[in-house]
């Protein structure tokens, strides 16, 4: 990776911010605020760095504006509404994105039929099912398997050792990490005397566009429906959506978090780490979802919820107090209700 | 996919089902109640669907045979004792399974001694080590990894990126999803001085017929002995059974569930969704294990554990219904106790 | 697997141990008190095991030497301070490891500047990128995918459908099991209006020596600092480590651990299976995580904590206890609440 060096005014134009210092200083690197060093820049984004920030060997910092009377008196400020997203524009500059090697690598397959439109890179040893296309700019890495009659739009970004099934629709600028699963069957069965008979799954699987999907994700295609991933969704590692669930836009859902089948998930939804839902049910727009929770019922908009079964996360923190409370005096209360028992 | 259409009378003669409506109908799809159009079969396998059945706009419907009376005016109704199961052959009609491209890939790699009865298919870059053998009609995809003297039965589907380690015994009619790893090294170590040194795993790790495998799962191996999984047992994405477990037969195993060393699951047994399993205990014949249940001794025949430790689950509801009345009182209950202990 | 004999004798010199029987007998294979026969070895490494030690057709055994006194009448014993860590090395005198076929397959593609020292095997179909380099005796299977100048030590076993991503870091005797993901990105977004930007990752991820990986886990590189995984650690199947994590040495983190960002495992620590880390926290050394925790804040050296949010364990145990008693007494209690609470 070519690293192309900026000044701190050079920074400051990149991000519209207000700095304080020498805009000659050059910035060569971005790096957290105890491993900066001369020529890096880092980011205060909250008060709570504050402390970090006094002992940080950074030339620069992108410091959120409301914290403008904070000064070291020897690090360089620029002053940003929003330093971690301002801190990408950085990165996105001195870190230019890896050169793609477009083309098709001679080891790859190609069904009858498979189209792109301008650019295309596909890499060593993968494979394209016929009737397949691609929108421009896309890009597979190695080993991955794409089946027949697959959609995908512009600028996807498909890792290495990815599979994507058969008919599976996927919008345009799409990331797919190593490993991820998409349009695989479902786990529906029918009771067939002693045992289980597998039900077809003839439904697809439609992923949005702008939506990233994390390493060894598992993605089911519907049985008779659709599986569908809302546009600008981001999904984390290792985490299992059934057949037949319907994801909103712009939610996030973190790792090793589980959807049974046939469960809504609406928009801006935040689903924490190892979170499970049932299956037919609603999760409503802007809901939060605790790590671990185990969500067995509708959860309302705008709701957190946490714990098993989850509940309204204020009830389950004011439970579990009032437990420690009576856990306390469990001896005295067994002895009074016993004799109130025995009268 | 081929669409072959069926008149509804075809319908009710492939399921031994009772017609009431126009037998001359034409069917040529499939679909739930709320998404289902004209020429679109749907089906009413409980009396919670009724009211969808109200809306539908599907031409004809399989019913369950219980709810005779039910009638809309307009939807031809078939009347089966399981009308999900029915479903299911007539998809199988209706979308006939994708035609096998039989034959070895040319860019497949096979060891010495590896044979076949009839016919296989084995897709791009897979690769099976010496002396594995297949029985007739298995598919292998592409870029699958078989290791050396591997055992597989008939019909095997053993779809892209799967990987198989040497030595695996595979039944008949087994099907692995993307990205399983069958026979994997278990999680074994032994203490050595403040390090952990790895125990050999040289058991075995033996699959049932009629197994299914969702996508990323894995099966470990055995350490000494052999890891079990029993005949027509159904395995979702992303489960860990760990060295020397053995699963018995018929057991749905849902989605992120996880079972450590050496337990044991018989029959019947249903582990919901992200349940987990401590080593060495046994879940009995019928068992039910609710989701994120957290198993940690031994599960009785029939019965239906949750929580964590998981317990008997009614146990479990009264608990929990308790403790949010207590909640209630806490404050009274609170002072009541510390009258008492001040006395 | 070629099986060499030896005799009781041998195994006794083998692990220092203090034979009683006959020496002359042959071993000719390992299993556990339950499945061995004549000719097998097995071990007693706990005194719970002297029920099984009592039935076993076991030629000889591995006994724990503070068993002294344990005897059927007739099987050999062997007694030795840690018999399961002897036992490992019998394992690897009757199992000779396979014997691996050096050198690169003809289908692997290797980029310009690849560099290796004295032996290494590269299976069908593995894609290793430019500048990327191995110690001596490093093996790596089919299918595998290793990006620009990764750095790997010596006597590296990369098991087939792995990923590492470019400028990872590995040192030597690693072992990464089918589909482990190491150096994917992170899960770290900005918000952006309503929807969020994806942070460049451009940390990295260095795993240290005597690692072991397994199947299907996913490590994700940092964000602008480090992942790393210190010397001796073993991981499991399907774990997630997220970006910025820094786990110590010598630690356990058994099969479907989930780490959020930036939190940090200290040496020695124990993370039993399915539990859940949250970000930015410190679990500290030797401390040990019970299988399913939630762990939301600092864990203290040598605790031990279970349950969500995870807390002492033995404070868990407690309340658990309390609980239960006063559920018993729900209704009186409620009732003397309810007229302390009308007065």
């Amino acid at each position: 990776v070519t690293v192309v060096g900026l000044s701190a005014g050079d920074v400051a134009r990149l991000t519209g911010g207000d700095l304080v210092g020498d805009p000659t200083a050059r910035i060569a690197g971005v790096s957290s605020l105890e491993r900066a060093g001369p020529g890096d820049l880092s980011f205060v984004a909250r008060s709570q760095l504050v402390p970090a920030f006094e002992r940080t060997q950074a030339s620069a910092v992108l410091m959120l504006d409301t914290l403008r009377e904070v000064d070291n008196g020897r690090t360089i400020r620029i002053f940003v509404p929003n330093p971690y997203r301002s801190l990408c524009d950085v990165i996105d500059r001195l870190h230019p994105r890896v050169v793609v090697p477009w083309g098709i690598h001679a080891t790859a397959s190609l069904g009858a039929g498979v189209s792109w439109s301008g650019r295309i890179a596909i890499g060593a040893n993968s494979v394209v099912g016929s009737r397949t296309t691609f929108g421009e700019d896309c890009t597979v890495g190695e080993s991955v398997c794409i089946g027949e009659g697959v959609k995908i739009g512009a600028r996807a970004r498909i890792d290495v050792n990815v599979s994507v099934a058969a008919g599976v629709h996927i919008g345009d600028d799409v990331v797919m990490q190593c490993g991820a699963r998409i349009g695989t069957d479902g786990f529906g069965y029918a009771r067939a005397g002693t045992g289980h008979d597998h039900v077809p799954h003839i439904g697809g699987c439609i992923i949005g566009s702008n939506v990233e999907i994390g390493a060894n994700t598992t993605i089911d295609r519907g049985t008779m429906s659709d599986t569908v991933i809302g546009d600008g969704t981001k999904i984390d590692d290792l985490v299992q959506v059934a057949h037949n669930c319907r994801v909103g836009k712009n939610c996030l859902i973190m790792a090793q978090v589980g959807m049974a089948g046939s469960t809504i998930v609406e928009d801006n939804a935040v689903l924490a780490g190892q979170a499970g839902l049932a299956g037919h049910l609603t999760v409503g727009r802007d809901a939060r979802v605790a790590a671990q929770a185990g969500v067995i019922g509708d959860v309302p908009p705008n709701a957190t919820v946490s714990g098993y079964p989850a509940r309204d996360h204020r009830d389950v923190l004011r439970q579990a107090a009032a437990g420690r409370r009576l856990t306390r005096h469990v001896r005295t209360l067994e002895r009074i209700a016993r004799k109130a028992d025995g009268l």
